[in-house]
This record gives structure tokens, C-alpha cells and sequence, in this order.
């Protein structure tokens, strides 16, 4: 038998067995009474979960796809943006919109660091920009940027606000309507408990006039396509039948939870995840002040690579994740969102500290899971 | 209860359990070795299948994704293109090209008939043209285009073929290599045997030279970004996990069965389900020369409407499709695609007979299903 894997990646992220099974439901005529039943209830859903009155429109899609999609939909070619980035995803975002042929200016802070709003209100002040795009939970690194501040400071000049949530949504607080997001891109891969295939795009009242004047080609991505099918319950394509049966049982589930429950239980993960890795003398990587809900990005003990320390932990059935881009042989990173449990970051840990007296950087058995452990009791206090 | 659905449509089409089984399998890293196998299997399944030594492509997209994907990485704005249309699918390639800004002169053939090879030679001779757009079987009306014939009047003009095969193929013969096809796109929910969420992408070394000089905009569905990615047998961005697992058991069974078979099957059942509606005294729509193997195009008896009749037949547990575009109210599509059997038929026809009754359009009951059996047992003598 292979080893019982244990996934705590920053996404795929694991889904719970009701999911599963329901992505086998037979197919149905997209077309008919009942898909658009089901569409109705999906999109109702995932409007409460954005936390806007606006718009949400489902493509099918990874979640560059979405990123694609809020850049064509609202920009033109030679339009000014700011884009501001602390890693790979970041990065991504802004060559979308530099493929696309607008003017990008990069503001770019150390990976491990977060977004300083200072420096994007003195930046928006040097030139005139259309819009800024910003990534909230930057997967690469581990880090959060202050999203609410940072929304505050584009509001004031009345500028598009584009924003990469694919990684933040209900692990932390992403209010869209409040905040002034304009456009906000999820990814049904991370903490919505659902496979990779869908990307969610919520479309605000700016964002819709700005679709108006904004010139980037775009077909398959076109918001006010998919609008107008909406307006029927429908898609102007196929939709992808098995991931919409699971993401109504999925948001079934989250909206039962609740968005402040879901946001206390990634923050007690996450800090318990965070004690238990300080606790075997390791390093974290982000900015304490800004350290992701969703994943943890960690230094692996000196002489170790990133991919030594994964290798040994998959033979023990837990799966992590390496560094990414320039960061590929510094980091390794333990996702801890979605459908994740207190008892699997306690075996997570568990397996580290095996691991790493298996690779002769021995800790003391225990210690790790206790300090995790200790958290999540002062937590249930 | 409500009544067991048929879905006989052109598609999503019915998935076979096994098929359905494998989409729930749970999450596993996309970055790991277990994937790295799967897409392996799976792209080496899918070159047997386009008969071609090129590249397949997998993007998480509905087809028209996978046609947007074909334009943008093989035109630039300003490119002529020749854009052959036949019907509503055929239509919305051209408007793909348009919205890209290639210049595109449309030949247009009346909705039923096929396009005629000798007009496009002598639209080719007009102008200068950089690509001929053309869509393989026009699902919208239930014809099937000659496009060996089209692909060799293209082919000795040297110009690039954009083939939309998305309802064509494993239906009916593609030679993608042979033929010359440089770009075909095809869709996961059609003869397939899978659910909707995935486009294939053929191509071939020419339209990888296109792609060098290719200027539309375009990120998500850049083919050079996949190709490199897939050098290492990842993707770009997180795949579409349980379409694949479900893609890896679907082409073993299309593997099994072979082409040929396949081709064979269709039509099979395309010609007993013609014999069966003809014998109600029903007209076909398609030109009898170019009748779809994948679906059959029907006009309903005068003084029912399409929406009258695939109201009455749903009652019954037949899930058949309406007309599309501006054929919306003059016809009724069967479609017989992907994982239907000859007894699939024969119910259909028997509830076609019923409906047509009960709608006071009296039919001997017994004779449309009678035509279709002995379509069957001539075939099987």
C-alpha cells in the first residue's frame, strides 16, 4: 500500500467526501430547468461569500483565467496601471496585463515582505493610472497584504481597483462592496473546499462602466457575455457541469460555517501551524505582521534543499509544497486552507519531526506537535 | 420520482459510470509525480485519437476557449482570415477572429447545408489570405462539412486550417496530420464520454511557425506557455483535476474500442435514428448528403413548436435539444454522440412516437422504432 496521503498544499487543497461524490452526479442538459436551478443557487451563494451586491460570474477556468478576465474586461491597450506585487502570483498578474498592452508600472517589496500602503499612495501620486491590481494572499511567499488599507488609499484617487483573491477568500476577510474592490478573482481550488476548474469573478458598478469603455480583445472571458446569459440562468458555453454540482454542496457547507467562523478556524490553523514550526528551531519566511492564514512558507534547516525535506515527507504521507520561482530551493510551504482540520496540522508536524531526524537534523520528538497543541487549546479556552 | 432522464442531446452527453467514478477521486498535488503520469497518459491518449504526431494541448476552458486559443496563437490583428460557416457554432468562430481584430471575410452557406469546397477555392483565389476558419460538424444544424476536401483546397494554397472539431470528432474521421489540419480543437463533453471543462488543442509545426510571429494578445491560453510546462508534464496554472482523472479512464476505453469503431458506431445510430424519424413522416433538416453522425436536426410536425414538443418528451424521460440562433423555432435535435447505444435509440423513438400522439400529431405506434431495428439488424448481418 502506498502511504495514506495527507494533502496540505496551498491548492489543490483537499475536498471533503460530499463534494466528491457530488462531482459524479450524471449529466444534465445546460440548457434545462434544473441546471439553471443550480446556477441560480451557486451564484446567490457566492455572492454572500464575496460580501458584495454586485455581480459574481463563473468561468470555467483556472484562476488565471479570472485574472485575464478582470484585466481585458476593464482596461484598454496603453491604459495606464499600477501593479503591485510581493511574489510569483503577483508577478503574474502583471504580465497579464503587460500581455494585454497596457502600461504597466511594477511596485515591487521583497518577497517575504507585504505591500507597504505608504509606498502605493506615493506611487499613485507620481503619475496618473486607470487601476491597480494587487494580489491579497500572496501563495508564493505567505504573506497577506493589508487589502482594507490598501483599498482605501486607490479609493481616494477613484481608481479601478483589480484584485486577486484566489488565495485569501474565506481564510481571511475580503469585503469587496465595503472596501471599494472592483473586481475581485477567486479560484475554486483554495479554501472554497473544491477542486481546480472554476474561477469566480465578482464585477462591481465601476467595473461595469469601466467594461463599457475597455478595449482589450477578449471572447471567451467577456463579462457582459456571460451576463447576458446569466440574466436566463445560463452561460454563453458549456458550463462545467461536475464542478458546479460540487460547489453547491460546497457552498452548502460554507454558508452553514459562516464567513467569521471559516476566518477564526484558517486563523487557528494557521497560528498553531506557525508555533509548532518555530518550536523545531525553523524559520518562518513572511513578515511577522502579515503571515497568510492560508499556508505557511518556512525556511528548511541549513545543507537541507526544499526538495530533500518534501521527498521524505511524502514517503511518510504528508504532501507539501517547495518554493516557487526564485524561491524554488529556499522555502518549503504547508497549505493550511479549506478543508483542513486541527488534528491534520498536529500530524503534519508530527511527520516534520520525523522527517527531520531522519535527514540528521534531529529535534526533540513532540516538541512541535506541542507547541501547536498548546495553541489550540488556548484557543478553545 | 421523477422521471429516469435520457440525455440525448448534443451534449453534455451521458458519461459512463466508471467515468463519472474517476472524477471523484481526491485531490493531489499537480506538481508531483503521480500527476506527472497521469498527464502523460493522458496526452498520449489524446495524439492517438487526433491522428497526429504534433502537440496536444489540454486547457481547463469550454470549447470556445479552445477556439479562442487556436486564433489568438496562430493570427495577428489585420491577419485576412477565410471564415467558413455553416451554422450558429460556425458563427461564433468567425466573431472569435473579429473580436481579435483579424480582418474576417465570411462565407456563409444557408443553415442545412454544407459548405462547398469549390466555393472556397474561389474565395481563397479573391484575396490574400493568412487562414481559413472552418467548423468540422455545425452542431447548431446537424451537418457534417467535407473537410477532407475543404483541408486540401487550403493545403495547396499553402494558408493555415483552424478546424473547430469539437462535435466532430471520434464521431467521424479527422486526420488531423494527413489532412493538413494545423490547429483542431476539440471539447470534453462530446464523443468524449467525459463532462464539459476541458478544450484539446492540436498543433502542428506549421501553425507552431504561425505562433512565432502570431501578435493577438493572449495569456491564458498561450500555447507556448503550455508547450514549456508541459515539456515537464505540468501546466502553467492548476489543471482541472477531476476532468483529467476522469479523461485518463474515458481514453482507455476510446483506446480500446479504436477509431474505426467508433466512427462505425456513429454511425450507426445516426442512420437508424434518420430511418426512425423519417418513417413518422418527419422531415430532416440537414442536406441528406452532409447528415451529422453526431446528432440528427428535425423539424417538428406544423403546428407544434420545438418547445412544445421537447416539453412532452422530457415528460416522458427524454432530455432532446432545441433548435439555436435563428433556427430556435424550426427545429428539434437529437443528438447521438459520445456513450449512446442502439436501445438509447430505439426508447427515443419510441417516445417521439408517444409525444406525437399525446400532441395529436397521430403516429402508428411501433413504426419509427421498427425502421430504426431494421436499420440495426441490416447493419449487424
Amino acid at each position: 500500500l502506498h502511504p495514506k496521503p495527507l494533502l496540505m498544499i496551498p491548492g489543490p487543497t483537499p475536498v471533503p467526501a460530499e463534494v466528491l461524490q457530488a462531482l459524479s452526479t450524471p449529466m444534465m442538459n445546460h440548457r434545462g430547468p434544473e441546471y439553471q436551478a443550480l446556477q441560480r443557487e451557486c451564484i446567490a451563494g457566492l455572492k454572500q461569500l464575496f460580501q458584495t451586491e454586485g455581480d459574481v460570474l463563473i468561468f470555467p477556468a483556472a484562476g488565471t483565467g479570472g485574472l485575464e478576465a478582470a484585466v481585458t474586461n476593464t482596461l484598454s491597450p496603453g491604459d495606464a496601471a499600477l501593479h503591485v506585487t510581493v511574489g510569483v502570483f503577483g508577478e503574474r498578474f502583471g504580465d497579464i496585463a503587460r500581455a494585454f498592452g497596457c502600461e504597466v508600472t511594477t511596485l515591487a517589496f521583497p518577497y517575504g515582505q507585504a505591500a507597504d500602503p505608504d509606498a502605493v499612495a506615493r506611487a499613485l501620486g507620481e503619475r496618473d493610472y486607470k487601476a491597480v491590481l494587487v494580489t491579497h494572499n500572496e501563495t508564493s511567499t505567505g504573506v497577506t497584504n493589508d487589502l482594507e488599507t490598501i483599498a482605501r488609499v486607490v479609493q481616494e484617487r477613484g481608481l479601478l481597483l483589480l484584485v486577486d483573491g484566489i488565495s485569501s477568500m474565506l481564510a481571511t476577510d475580503l469585503q469587496t462592496d465595503h472596501w471599494g474592490c472592483d473586481v475581485v478573482v477567486g479560484g475554486s481550488q483554495k479554501a472554497w473546499m473544491l477542486p481546480p476548474g472554476l474561477t469566480f469573478v465578482s464585477v462591481g458598478d465601476r467595473a461595469w462602466e469601466a467594461h463599457g469603455r475597455a478595449r482589450c480583445p477578449r471572447f471567451y472571458f467577456d463579462f457582459a457575455k456571460m451576463r447576458k446569459s446569466m440574466e436566463r440562468d445560463q452561460t454563453p458555453y458549456t458550463p462545467a457541469l461536475p464542478l458546479l454540482f460540487g460547489l453547491r454542496v460546497a457552498l452548502r457547507l460554507l454558508l452553514e460555517e459562516g464567513l467569521t467562523a471559516s476566518f477564526a478556524r484558517h486563523q487557528r490553523v494557521a497560528r498553531a501551524t506557525r508555533a509548532g514550526v518555530q518550536a523545531l528551531g525553523l524559520e518562518l519566511f513572511a513578515a511577522e505582521s502579515h503571515r497568510s492564514p492560508s499556508l505557511t512558507s518556512v525556511r528548511p534547516p541549513e545543507g537541507i534543499t526544499p526538495r530533500q525535506l518534501r521527498a521524505a515527507m511524502r514517503e511518510r504521507g504528508v504532501v507539501i509544497a517547495g518554493g516557487q520561482g526564485k524561491m524554488e530551493d529556499q522555502l518549503f510551504r504547508i497549505g493550511h486552507l479549506g478543508y483542513v482540520s486541527e488534528i491534520d496540522i498536529l500530524a503534519t508536524l508530527a511527520a516534520l519531526e520525523l522527517t527531520l531526524n531522519a535527514l540528521d537534523r534531529p529535534v526533540p520528538l513532540g516538541t512541535g506537535v506541542a507547541a501547536a497543541q498548546a495553541m489550540f487549546a488556548a484557543d478553545s479556552e
